[in-house]
């Protein structure tokens, strides 16, 4: 059934190739002073950092250089960050970059105008906002996170060992993004292949919970079925416009909220995901890659049911003469071969763990209780072996 | 391809059971004078309109009435509502009933603050907005329409023979709406029937256009299934919430832009329908039904790709040892089977339409080019003739 719920998603989005010219229509919105966000210099060396400089300039609008966001964004680099916000006073903050840029960018947002400590006061206390918040925009390098149209930021303490996201309020999502599929194609493969099956799993967090179909199960299974067909497209032809166009709106719908309305949610593989990144910094994709299938087949037991329809709906298989058992199990076969077909990490051996980090990792790992199944802490050191 | 697109839609949805309690979260954010929108009556026998005026009156708003609002709102209740707006200076317009009370109160919206005619700037020389709007809000009893999220208005003109749907910008979208799946519950069967053939015409509307599949294809063929799973349950038992909830949801999102996002649109069905309804004042979902298979038999042979992804995904036909045109036949007989199923209207004759009435009808049909076929007059005629 679906439960009771309220939406909202103000956030406006160009997106195409020529999407890049909208941001002169958005720019006199905002005050004039723009803290320009970006990671590590990969769009200084593509030419998306210089055509942003140019449109800013040609608008009036005095640059705040605020570059080397990592791909997690550390507790520190957010202070950092406030700090430059407020002894320059910006009125936008744009990120120029993928989910780690415009996570980070709200990250800032929520805490430039706030006295604690952003760290503690968002990512361990868990508060909402109470203070004015800066306008964050994006234009996006990388498809997967769907940071451009929620509200979503994860930060990353390295000295505590803890990655861990906060989702704000609607208030704190981008005032606009600008998607151009073009933008995602000078990515690693590696990379776009990580934001492939970041944006399957977000689908899945969402499908992978309650005991009735609804129309937000129907679109989930849709989102599913474009990203899978784009993905075999995409990896042969990583400049197949189509594909990647495809990928990048399947990412912006697959975590923008509409798919979780009137839903409980799992999220567990993000959970555990996190925590192997917290440890190994490794990219986020690949960690839920690499815990996907341990968890699936811990909790398909407790929810069958919709794992036999993602068997049937999603991956096609066939249900005749088997039973429920053997079709839910014939999907995630399914699926374990899409995942090495399209190339993700299928274990966390590859990213750098060893059995060693088992219990550091289990530490670092949220349980939380919308799935089918309530993980106990030996539970997690299960999955996380079998990760190996 | 997903061609180049921008997309936005703030209105802020209250969806469930409970949700008329958040009218008075949104009152406090407008000003003291509610123009409150409703149609025949209906809500006055089944206790919403009590409520929502103990709601109004609890949070000091001055209530102005704006009754009798017609199944098709008329271009001369568009002027008396503008009247009534202007002498009592209204600060919003609360639209409670279905897409007509909606539609109309956007007319309304655009039209208070202008000195041309209405029915003749925005209807016959479909220009924008220039002057200040009202604010509209929704509280929706009947799912078909999508006019809670979108900024559709159509509005019809008996003398002129002519029902002309405007779709203005996204500033003339509801600002909130409340769905309430048990509010559409006391509509008369024949009612919800024709808003759920409305949701269904809406999907395919978006659906049948272009030559590439794209990620919004996927998820019209999503809310294609759910419409259909959902309305077999409903016309057996009116009362099931899960089913009415689930139409209430897809009606939203089969009209508010999303799925036509970086698509060509067709809308011939429309045209045919609402020229239709101009002529007999019949039902608006009925008349879509009843020029739908002429119209898409006619274009079948131009989009026959299409045609048989619609008969495979959405209604499971097994294409195994047929053409392609078989399979595409097959899907429309599928369509039709459940048309007949749920009890459309089957043909224009049941709407009180006969075959001296064909030429004007034509005559009233705005033929459109998004289509696989761009119909000539004589088309239209024949597709008219075949829908007697």
């Amino acid at each position: 059934m679906l439960g009771n719920f309220s939406y909202k998603n103000a956030t406006k989005l160009y997106f195409g190739d020529d999407s890049l010219k909208y941001l002169n229509d958005e720019l006199p919105k905002y005050g004039k002073t723009v803290q320009l966000i970006y990671g590590g210099g990969s769009v200084k060396r593509n030419g998306i950092y210089d055509a942003v400089v140019d449109i800013l300039k040609s608008n009036g609008k005095n640059i705040v250089e605020d570059g080397g966001v990592m791909p997690n964004p550390t507790a520190d680099k957010l202070r950092e960050g406030v700090q430059i916000a407020r002894e320059n006073k910006v009125d936008l903050l744009l990120a120029m970059g993928g989910g780690s840029c415009c996570d980070y960018a709200k990250a800032v947002s929520v805490s430039v105008n706030c006295d604690d400590d952003p760290w503690e006061k968002y990512y361990i206390r868990f508060e909402e906002p109470d203070c004015e918040l800066i306008p964050v925009a994006c234009i996006l390098t990388m498809a997967g996170t769907g940071s451009e149209m929620n509200a979503g930021s994860v930060i990353t303490n390295h000295d505590q060992k803890l990655k861990i996201g906060h989702v704000f309020g609607e208030e704190v999502m981008p005032k606009f993004s600008i998607l151009n599929p073009k933008f995602t194609m000078s990515l690693p493969k590696r990379q776009m292949v990580a934001g492939i099956y970041d944006i399957f799993n977000h689908i899945c967090e969402q499908y992978f919970s309650g005991e009735d179909d609804n129309t937000s199960d129907y679109i989930a299974e849709a989102l599913m079925k474009s990203v899978i067909h784009s993905s075999l497209i995409a990896v042969e032809n990583p400049e197949d416009y189509e594909a990647r166009s495809n990928i990048m709106w399947t990412a912006t719908w697959a975590l923008n909220t509409l798919i979780a309305c009137g839903k409980e949610t799992d999220w567990m593989v993000h959970m555990l995901g996190q925590a192997v990144g917290a440890i190994t910094d490794a990219t986020h994709g690949m960690t839920l890659a690499a815990v996907s299938l341990p968890y699936y087949k811990m909790i398909m037991p407790y929810g069958l049911p919709k794992f036999v329809r993602f068997a049937t709906e999603v991956w096609g298989v066939d249900p005749n003469g088997k039973t429920d058992e053997q079709i839910a199990c014939d999907g995630l076969a399914a699926m374990e071969a899409w995942m090495k077909q399209i190339g993700v990490t299928m274990n966390i051996t590859d990213l750098g763990a060893d059995e060693s980090m088992i219990e550091a990792i289990a530490d670092a790992t949220i349980i939380l209780d919308g799935g089918y199944k309530q993980l106990t802490r030996d539970d997690v050191v299960t999955v996380l072996k079998a990760s190996l």
